[in-house]
């Protein structure tokens, strides 16, 4: 729609290629990205320096404002023409679930780098083009990413890095729960996460999606299978009275109008770890006054780890290598500059927020691409995990007997 | 200003009929009873006065030396004689869970009220024959009480009133775990807990137990189904040296014998409750660092409630009506006089422990006999609870199969 | 197999002398005591049998029915004529602070072991004259113990285990509270505690006397000196309508009648340890929501610990040696068999609460008395802390300035 | 040293009048401003549009390293240059005490706009001379602010506004603490912060000026005198090997020369508001495993309030006007839109971090330039902070003596 400019933003620091990254996608994932790759250099050194070459969005005022207020150089209305662009190096999808595979696809195919948000996609067929595609991309230098930025807390990359070291033993347990309560009132109005043909699904695909990365990602193995339960306690809800994007929609329609809740408003399952070990997972809107908790345990025969996203600058660790007298669960801020992305923040005990993951998944992005390296979490790790929900969906179907997960 | 007397602890106060207690079993359960029994009247205006007249093990020296230490007035080795002693009003069941139902059903018959450990019995079919004696025995005055002591703990009877009075509203989730570490170590012996002739079950039965009964309590309404999930982590241990009796077991026998674990290390199940809400439970002895990890939080429309056996003063309470901007799950500290059991222990912030479930449940169950009220839990409390964790069973059974939980 | 006996409860063990004791006092103070004279020896193996021999009371009937109430096998009005009888071993005095000197030295004069409760007495001339008798009666083999009962909760006992150890390394801070907020309320009516010439001083005394014996236990140090404000919020109250005794002194008199309030309503102190170690105190009953809140921190070069009363089964410890990734404040809960006083109890995670300290208490001296070794805290011990009172009071009269503390 | 360049950080919005900010400093103070001037902007939709004009600091190479890195346009190596150029609207000084006086009197009297970090100075002198250029200014239109950024954390902002809305009642006491643990190794280099000629003091002027501005703010009315000890611990530190800027100040020298701690490593007082309430204050560098550990407590007749900065979203409130039965200290997570500052940021439980303190300074202060409303804090605030720690010092060194604070 409109002619490219110089970006403003980032004007590169000497001798460093840019990194023109395109964002679809404006809304809450959308702010919190452009914070991520408007941060990123300025905090960390950067092989690439990221520049906020372009915003697109369907709405052409929308989106310009998005871009004013953002930082980025250009604003696109149509995707294909972003991907178009010869001045864009990375496309970064922060769309709701339906479009990922097209746009990702698309992308990859111009030849871009893709950053996907999770879930990878609404449907395992479409996870599976897409990781088929990135791994052929690969060969061509492209990396792709999906967005779970969850493994990109400190305290999260830090745990990985005790379990890695072997200082759980085997794994015994993993118990997660991803817990808010945004949808409790009934007068919540129908928003598109609340619908089949846009979200995919509910709860399940946007916490549980998390909590299913998140858990493999700290034991460092794979569920093999699951036995649900997925309930949508209210069924009916307003329709929303303007845009039906964010979290915060606004209020219902004054109409009176409502509409089919088509997801799934809670889910539960167990599953095995292919080592053996037990796992709980829950993700639910309906968790009255639990805003945003998503709590892993693990329990390993040497010693237990346990994590709070709603105090996400600790992690708690017990060593049961010590004696029975001294062995407690111990709160370790995770701030020292020794601690994963702390080196460049702030002095021990100044925490870090929830964004701060996008600009630690920015950098690490950044770094694959500069040094070739498969990005982590990659589409084909995506696509497991997809298939690790698909399992859930397909046991919750059938009475809850347990489903393998699909190779 | 009066002449010493020969004490006399036990021997009741003017005016008051004693309950003259015999118990079989002189284990922990035998110690916590003990204190129980001992205690009560001691703090609490009780219509009885409860004696300690008999205590019955098959050892000669062993309960001989338990009647000393606990001060019980005599011992017996053989439960029948106890139960066919004149001088015996009610008996007090510790053994294993394999002995409950004879000596419960032959104390019933004889006449006594009975208070018997949990759970109620190793199998469904015994739980049925007991609760159906129960309601024979009720018809001629003798009452029978199952003992899931958390119910007795202040939060809990408190959380319990919150819930009766609508606190919560609608309820959407019950989430409960049940977490120790005492087997984590695989040289830990073959104890009679880890022998299902014996136990019954492992996890299951012992954690299991209570937190379905909690769960229920506390919700005021039934599980209506469940999918499990069993397991043995450890299936191989070292016989046991000595005594097999205890948590502390003692070392293993010098000889490298061992045995097999025929009992689950961990259950995991999700189900629904009647209303629909959906609930979630894990039962395990393989959590490391976790010691006593009975958590339990339930969340309902209008509010949401958290406990923590580890801290079991404290209750937590979510009131969802209050503003946004001043809601928040608030520490109550349950030990003010206004709070169950509180008004005859210390000032406020003076917290109780562990044991005060016993104190608190021999008051209960005297109140109970005195004014001919049915005591709570009841045996068919105790055999529902039993249906429940064999609906467990057999959904493990089944590849975790959504498992009704029958009538 | 053996006839049933007459109860015996407190009639002693076979072969072990009996210790018995007289105490003088029912309020709150001997409702705990009885609690734990009852319990020390049904828990503990003791090498003496505590009888709970005689409890006296101005008010004949309420003494009687307190001695009902409680156990105790015989009551007295006066407490001369408790102190005169030949089967009185120990006087046990819980009386407010004004009779304590008067008693005690009439005790140690009638040659009767003394435990004294806290604070020792309402001046430190008093204390001076109970220490030096202390002194002579242990040369005669009598034994005078004063209550600091927060020395005897597991946790900070196994503290001190680690202070004594060098875990804290060389002391750099101790801060201390004790936060209750049962004065909050200006119509609160005037007991005795509020009363100097009963009380001998406010919170001072009360929980001021608790912290610095707390502190100076678990620093293993003494206080040098103190700079001290004191104050008191509500000068006026109404006048109790009956009883004064007791926290929960019930409603004022309808009157309207109002008298004044003698001492303090808060004491806050900071101090120098010997060593240069810096502390600081807080005593206070108007710290709304706080209801026991006595906690207590300590720093040293090597590491930190951390207590609060309100949770008094876990020991927070900071052990600096780690490395600065690794290390954080540990959650010890003190429940395991080889941590103070837990061999006797139940298994890990099964807490403890505020009345164990008096049965900790009980076989403590039951100990001392048994082997003729010294307790801890003694008489002198009482008075030192009565000479750190002395110099907050001291400095409080003089504008804060830092005032030594007395040898 | 170079010419000033277009920024090209952050062009402005359209229709929006820029605000040129040049900044002194660049070090962890100056990190942190230029993420708030970065930020504000992108987040919040401010009056005028902050833009990162010039950075200035002595080193031409590390100058102009740290213009690239944080996104400033242009660098200077004199202070005076920057005041003088026409393109500059407001001064930000980050610099170490010793200079705030002359650079901020500069910059004012060069008609600029002032933010001044805190302590506003070294000495009450230079204080109070710029409180009087201040307020001079402030008649030509410019504003001057020093930099308590902990008033911006929304629960601290939160706090004040449940304060002021008489939440807490009278108020009884306020405690606080600000304790790091950064100088207990001996072996941290003699950096300036432990230099009185650059830092003017130690704990007491870094983090002691925190606790007196965000305790007074609080609780909405000033300090009336305090009582105070202050102790240097390791009188003797190496000296540093090399830059001597920053917290993390790099090893030791290797020649093994040592250099005289010339401040306070931790300062203790106790003081009355004017109201009455008591307050205890603590800040200290030697305590051991607390990183950042700023906990305020509000203790009022009504209600009570506690905070701590490690946990920076949580703000804890206790309603004492509810039933004691349900009372007691609730976690608010100050993530809900109606927070303070968090309309604009993420969903509720997604929390904030340090740095955003440094975001809402930044938003702030432009809401005050565009408006012309006097700054908060002002400098005639950040004065009478400094009168406090002046009276700190002075009882210090007359033996801790009431002291009361000057108007």
């Amino acid at each position: 729609m409109e002619q490219p400019q110089e970006p403003r933003e980032t004007a590169g620091e000497q001798g460093k290629r840019p990194l023109r990254v395109g964002m679809v996608g404006y809304a809450f994932m959308g702010a919190a990205h452009s914070q991520g790759w408007r941060t990123a250099g300025r905090v960390f050194d950067l092989p690439l320096t990221p520049v906020l070459a372009a915003i697109c969005g369907r709405d052409p005022d929308a989106v310009r404002a998005a871009a004013d207020r953002h930082g980025w150089a250009s604003a696109e209305t149509d995707w294909r023409a972003l991907i178009a662009r010869d001045d864009i190096d990375l496309v970064d999808i922060c769309t709701p679930g339906d479009s990922h595979a097209e746009i990702a696809l698309a992308a990859l195919a111009a030849g871009k780098h893709v950053l996907c948000e999770k879930p990878l996609a609404n449907t395992v067929g479409e996870a599976e083009e897409m990781a088929r595609a990135a791994e052929q991309a690969a060969a061509r230098g492209q990396l792709a990413m999906v967005g779970f930025n969850y493994r990109r807390v400190p305290a999260t990359s830090f745990a990985r890095r005790l379990v890695a070291d072997g200082r759980l033993g085997t794994l015994r347990h993993v118990r997660v729960t991803y817990l808010q309560d945004w949808l409790v009132d009934p007068q919540f109005p129908l928003t598109w996460r609340l619908r089949k043909e846009l979200a995919g699904s509910g709860s399940l695909g946007d916490l549980g999606a998390h909590i299913v990365d998140l858990a493999q990602y700290l034991a460092g193995e794979r569920i093999a299978g699951v036995s649900a339960l997925m309930e949508t306690f209210v069924r009916e809800r307003p329709l929303p009275g303007g845009a039906t994007s964010g979290l915060s929609a606004g209020g219902a329609s004054g109409a009176g109008a409502t509409g089919a809740v088509t997801v799934d408003d809670a889910a539960l399952f167990t599953g095995r770890f292919a080592s053996g070990a037990l796992a709980s997972f829950e993700a639910t809107r309906f968790a009255t006054g639990r805003k945003n908790a998503l709590r892993i345990e693990l329990n390993g025969e040497r010693g237990s780890l346990w994590f709070d996203l709603e105090r996400l600058n600790e992690l708690w660790f017990h060593d049961g290598t010590l004696p029975d007298s001294e062995a407690g669960f111990r709160r370790i801020l995770v701030t020292e500059p020794d601690h994963p992305y702390l080196d460049a923040w702030w002095p021990p005990g100044h925490g870090l927020g929830y964004e701060h993951t996008f600009v630690h998944q920015a950098r690490d992005l950044v770094h694959a691409i500069a040094e070739l390296r498969p990005p982590e979490p990659s589409f084909a790790d995506g696509l497991q995990v997809q298939r690790v929900l698909a399992a859930v969906e397909e046991s919750a179907e059938k009475n809850a007997v347990y489903t393998p997960v699909t190779d």
